[in-house]
């Protein structure tokens, strides 16, 4: 008799619920664990003994996970490091107890640090029963080694549609309008980048180059000057040339020691308008919205999601297989599109932060090069089928709260 | 040789260019018109005699044409009324100088305002050779008289999905979270009330109820201590007792004596956190990408767009026909939703303003009733298949670029 637990953390995403539907699939195609067990809110619900059990998910409930957005089990904030020692033991003698061999845990890199974590610390105790594998997600593709995260596109899809569709809006009146968009993006600029794949933004402000005011102010005179109006498109975490936040006065902390952010658009919206730049401006922040719009879900992102967790539960059938995190690699060549998942040491992933490159922004502030278009475009391709109802999207009802 | 010009005016919304798309091809059906021109940025353009000719569009043209969200035709805020008696001057000349016979003009309230205008002024003074036609649009769905306006549905869609979505993200950690959407909806809470077909909307707050803030302030109490999690939905123009906006703070005037509101949800969350009501908060206001996120498109709302204009044309080949809106009225009965085309009067329409029914509300802020789902559900049944390159719809470039 021997279980897997399947767990989401941090920040959810519009296809993070495929990656669980891949690992119960993967586990009904080959019964290599007797139950696959949900773990509700992550590590913290683990912790607590919280599971539902999905081995005999229904294929229709299995297509209705995959097009729910948001973490169905729940998430949470909970960080498990190497600090917490007792936190480990407690896991190991869970897990034990209800006979799981592997925990499955998706996240991002503070979740793959969770992994390297519990892995390191089995292999110190001479732990070989329990085992720890990771699987990627976040909007902000800021993990390193894979070449993109599952998550991001969908976002990245939803933002670029966004963009266009709210450009046409902006253009609309003869008066002038300046048109602001914020993105996610803490530390790394891919969600705002990806707002070029519309070919309409203006100005675009990412948090690998530092914020210029006088010169952001004079771009932005000059395009209205043009056309007399401007497209904006700026990252959260958008900074000045010495490190401090655009949103800087709104800055808190989320309890991991990173600032929360928030308001950047804000900034500069008062900027232009202070300073006389600009007469009108409008601002869209679209919050959690970017990360949970299932209804724009890429269809290459989602069959990727679904299929990382057959991958990683097929891996886990080798009982070595443990501190790892399954990654995505891609094919060279732009005409045919093709990945691998590939097996990386959660470790190499932990706590690295992988940037948007430089190489790929044009000189001031002008959007992103077709290098970078090249990267993104077969990420948001194909639109799923969805099972809808009365005009909206069926999803299923969150474990957490069955 | 005779001509008529179509032009848009006010906001524009995900569908307005369906029923430039229906008198093209209405015109390409049955050549009443020897061209069709489109009269760029609403009247202001008109008087400024600037034109395309549409005539001839391309079938693929036109299909692009009705999936592009925003007025392809640009739009104005310049309102033509009873008082400017040289512009309705001037329009005749215009007018007869073209030899255009019919003005379609597609627009809110005050568009039919203008055409009321225009078609008395002809009365008045003899002219019988140039005709005015209204046809409704806005996300607002406060004309009177029409069940509903094209416009309205695709909003209202979007406005839905991404309440259910958002809702999902929301419930994801086991701590306190409170999310406030806000719609658009200066004077009626059509918008705001829609969010509710998810059926998660715990408190709605349109400007038809007035804001008491006790009671407001002991429902989320009470829903934080039942649950830890409220999803607030708030009109722009949700007010007071007294009348006043609960975003007067950020009060201003958009030339057509209408308040521009923006910031309901922020008096809110500022409301909940100053009097330690919730610890935390988001909120989203989903600005003009409610009015063009064409990507979620109802296919019924763009369908009716399509022929309302097809519509208006064809009564407009009676050359007693002036004045007049083109409406939808819908057979009684739910099971099989079905809708007619009705002419009323464009004077019975103008300036009228129609309030969501208090009677579909429900006490206390808990949200509408079976009669206002039943109302709303067919408008936001089935999506478009839509032309797509490289992940992203095609859309027209706006004729006030060509």
């Amino acid at each position: 008799m021997t279980k897997c637990i399947v767990a989401q953390s941090g920040g959810p995403t519009a296809v993070i619920n495929a990656t669980v539907a891949g690992i119960v699939k993967a586990n009904q195609m080959n019964p290599f664990y007797d139950k696959v067990l949900g773990g509700l809110n992550g590590i913290e619900g683990v912790l607590q003994e919280r599971f539902v059990d999905l081995t005999d998910m229904t294929d229709e409930e299995n297509l209705l996970l995959r097009q729910t957005p948001s973490s169905a089990l729940g998430s949470c904030r909970y960080k498990l490091n190497r600090q917490k020692t007792e936190d480990m033991e407690k896991l190991i003698r869970i897990m034990r107890k209800h006979d799981v061999e592997t925990l499955f845990y998706i996240g991002g890199n503070d979740s793959m640090d969770t992994v390297a974590a519990l892995s390191e610390y089995a292999a110190a105790h001479g732990i070989t029963d329990c085992r720890f594998v990771g699987c990627p997600k976040t909007v902000d593709n800021d993990l390193v080694i894979t070449d993109h995260c599952p998550g991001f596109a969908s976002a990245a899809k939803f933002i670029a549609s966004t963009t266009l569709q709210t450009w046409y809006d902006v253009n609309v009146y003869t008066r002038q309008e300046v048109f602001i968009l914020e993105t996610m993006g803490r530390d790394a600029g891919w969600l705002a980048a990806a707002s070029c794949l519309s070919e309409k933004v203006d100005i675009l402000i990412v948090p690998e180059v530092p914020f210029r005011k006088e010169r952001f102010l004079e771009l932005v005179a000059e395009k209205l000057a043009e056309t007399n109006h401007c497209y904006i498109v700026v990252s959260e975490g958008a900074r000045f040339e010495d490190g401090q936040y655009l949103a800087a006065g709104e800055a808190k902390n989320d309890g991991f020691g990173h600032a929360v952010l928030g308001g950047a658009a804000k900034y500069l919206e008062n900027l232009l308008l202070s300073t006389g730049t600009a007469q009108r401006c409008k601002t869209l922040d679209l919050s959690s919205a970017q990360r949970s719009h299932a209804t724009e879900q890429s269809l290459t992102d989602v069959t990727e999601s679904f299929e990382l967790g057959m991958s990683a539960h097929m891996r886990s059938c080798d009982r070595a297989f443990t501190g790892k995190m399954v990654g995505v690699v891609r094919h060279p060549g732009v005409d045919n599109y093709d990945i691998d998942f590939i097996a990386v040491d959660a470790d190499k992933v932990a706590n690295f932060v992988k940037n948007f490159p430089v190489a790929w922004l044009k000189e001031d502030y002008a959007g992103i090069t077709d290098a970078a278009i090249e990267y993104f475009r077969p990420l948001i391709e194909g639109t799923p089928q969805f099972i809808t109802k009365n005009g909206l999207p069926v999803y299923i009802k969150p474990y957490y709260l069955k």
